[in-house]
């Protein structure tokens, strides 16, 4: 299985350490096509459009998308919303940050599975449940 | 000319007054669909999945998605990928905020007309140049 996992980039940095410890648990389940969310560098070495397309190329090959929409991102948004006219599986992932969920966009879209998590051990339980190790 | 107009809603309020300047320009060029996203009060009686669906709803009737991608937003990303889906011009505006611009899966899709801007007079320069006034 191809894994297409998606997390704030330019907008969420803070989150890159949880990200690689789900892209870890992830690789149990496949090939996680997109390892570098969870690296704290990025890299400056593309332009805008060869990002774009190389990352829209990833989402039409993998078989399922895992975005954590934690962290508001135009980047994880546009991915969700190309995804979805693809007909991807989608699992998006969210924790509660000061009283705040996720946006109306992303929960209210019935063509995604959204749980809600506090931890890693939670997002494992999740992963447990809804994914077929391989 | 039926507008769909796009900006943060739960992630980013503190640019609804702005929001609220370009929508009121926006009418001099057609009916903004979402004039709500001026507002500085969100409308709690609807749940996600009304929000989400009709929202996506004018996606579709829109001619045209005017998105304002300066602040992280998932909601905004996410309309924008279903609008290209859905074969929609999209205008994307964006003001650099501390160096940072706007995500790489924005500037970097070619299927969208972005322009930098710094105020009002700027946006209102390009809404000129690039919309018919009815």
């Amino acid at each position: 299985m191809k894994i297409y996992f998606s997390g704030s980039i330019r907008g969420g940095q803070q989150d890159t350490d949880l990200y690689a410890d789900l892209i870890r648990e992830l690789k149990q389940y496949g090939t996680v096509l997109t390892e570098h969310i969870g690296c704290k560098t990025i890299d400056h070495t593309l332009t805008d459009q060869e990002i774009h397309d190389r990352d829209i190329a990833w989402v039409k090959e993998s078989d399922i998308v895992i975005a954590e929409v934690t962290v508001p991102s135009l980047g994880v948004g546009y991915e969700i919303g190309r995804a979805i006219d693809m007909k991807k599986r989608i699992i998006c992932l969210y924790r509660s940050l000061n009283g705040k969920t996720s946006s109306a966009m992303i929960l209210g879209c019935k063509d995604l599975q959204c749980f809600q998590y506090s931890n890693l051990k939670e997002a494992i339980a999740i992963f447990k449940t809804n994914l077929k190790a391989k």
